[in-house]
């Protein structure tokens, strides 16, 4: 080719090609030069760190979660707690699960109000569901979850502590409430809280359920929700009840160690009593604790056996809120 | 052969015979039986159990743990804890370190007053050096060492439950003495507690040591104690102190994890002052805090770098000793 070029009209059209393309050469090569040193450096892909640092506001899907909400007929709870939980520490996205069917989404109201921290999804459903809420959500990118009931506020210093916890803990459900089973000689079980007698393994009390609406969780155990029995999901919709403990037999049943760990809450707090919707929760039904009993056995029929395991570690923050909170009578 | 035997004189001999061997036969048959019967049932190898289920008397080497309790000049304090601790469940043997040169054991004393519920053998010490409690004794059989300082009382309670949380924790010290390092900015390092400026991690204090003198910790540490370099022998034998120190750089080192899981004791005691020795710990010298700040640099050196990582994580039991321990207002 290069002859060719040469046998264009005169030496001098033939030298001003070749000084163009020199300098076209050498632009090109500045700038795979400026490209190369503009890209990032090459990051190990780590375990998520045991101690957490201070991090930049770079929420990468290791070090920040997803809140997932739920909410029902109490939207002033929802933009009430909004407000608090999008500004919550290594919060990366907020996904609402809008069970007010028909009803419009307060996105005109959300977007006046804005710029927000982080971006808040609205997932308009199309039947109030207790179960939409376990959706594996495309808009999720993070490895954790965080869900919260809509009536439910935690502190920041607990969620900030909590979630560093799961990352110590990512296979189990890290949260606040703490509920048992007890099986009795007839070898039915009975699901409760304190009030209920000891399974009797030593001293104290023990827990077997981390109750999900005020907890963080692998994101995977959302894939693995769809992936249930049938009978799973006709349990959760007939009793509108029991998908956190369905939750907690998945998670039991594929660790095989108890599915939870519970962290002490210093502040949580419930908002019931502050919605003007006049809607009280559905915890509030006369048969609410008969049914989660009525699931218990249920679900143990349905995975064929009792997968819960008893925990009594009950873990808190060392040195907060009170600098010498771990000094005894020595 | 059948045939030989009626060669012998007369039929009425070969038919005794004959009886007599089936009446062996019989006898024989009815033994192998009943030995067959007795034998024990194949037992699955199982790993610990995470949930402690109560258990028989069999103190298997995973299921039960020896105490280490190096005594100096403070035998009085020394019986009076051995009464506490040789009941402790889950004890397997005591091992008692006997730093006092040229004394005899109170082998008698403790002899006339037995039997006892565990065996306690008395190591007599040549030197009196820290780290005498940190040899490999041949007499250790469990996985698992309590490591008690001879002025230090803790509940059983306490002790049931950290051990039960070093079986889920079991590379890691778990213990009742939470301790910190903190670095400044001319890259020296200052031992302290909490009334040390916190480490800067978020909220709250984080603790990166938790001393062996009211700890569990695997007893393959020790094997591993003895294969380190010779500064960290000469250090701890020029201090007679950060024996404790020492075992935690090496912890952390060995798993690149917090050495330790900080156990908040509902009742531990110090029983110094009630000692009739007039003896009071090592840690009354004026220059103890100071020499453990030296050596946390002095070891910084020696292992060419800081292992020593952060946490935040206090553990309390469940529901004990209140059932509502874990109520928060809600």
């Amino acid at each position: 080719r290069y002859f060719h070029f040469c046998k264009l009209p005169g030496r001098v059209m033939g030298i001003r090609l070749l000084r163009f393309t020199s300098v076209v050469i050498i632009v090109l090569l500045l700038v795979a030069g400026a490209l190369t040193a503009l890209l990032p450096n090459i990051k190990d892909d780590k375990m998520p760190n045991l101690r957490r640092e201070p991090k930049t506001q770079s929420q990468s899907a290791l070090d920040s979660f997803t809140l997932i909400m739920q909410t029902y007929n109490r939207t002033d709870l929802l933009l009430k707690l909004l407000n608090h939980y999008q500004a919550i520490p290594h919060l990366h996205k907020v996904i609402v699960v809008w069970n007010n069917i028909g009803e419009k989404i307060p996105e005109e109201v959300w977007n006046s109000l804005g710029p927000h921290p982080v971006p808040v999804v609205f997932k308009v459903q199309t039947v109030n569901r207790m179960r939409n809420r376990l959706q594996n959500f495309p808009e999720l990118e993070t490895k954790a979850v965080l869900m919260m009931d809509d009536d439910t506020l935690v502190s920041a210093h607990d969620l900030a502590f909590a979630f560093s916890v799961w990352q110590q803990f990512p296979e189990h459900i890290v949260g606040f409430v703490p509920r048992k089973h007890i099986s009795t000689p007839s070898g039915i079980y009975s699901y409760g809280s304190f009030e209920l007698q000891n399974p009797g393994f030593g001293n104290g009390d023990q827990y077997s359920m981390v109750l999900i609406g005020a907890a963080f969780f692998h994101s995977g155990y959302l894939e693995d929700f769809q992936r249930q029995p049938e009978a799973v999901y006709a349990l959760i919709d007939e009793t509108q009840n029991c998908d956190d403990i369905a939750m907690n037999f998945l998670v039991a049943k594929h660790t095989g160690k108890p599915s939870g760990v519970f962290v002490k809450p210093v502040d949580i707090r419930n908002l019931e009593k502050d919605t003007n919707s006049g809607y009280s929760g559905m915890w509030h039904r006369a048969e609410h604790l008969l049914q989660r009993s009525y699931c218990v056995n249920k679900l143990v029929n349905i995975y064929d056996g009792m997968p819960l395991k008893y925990s009594n570690i009950m873990i808190s923050q060392f040195g907060f809120p009170n600098y010498a909170n771990h000094k005894s009578k020595m």
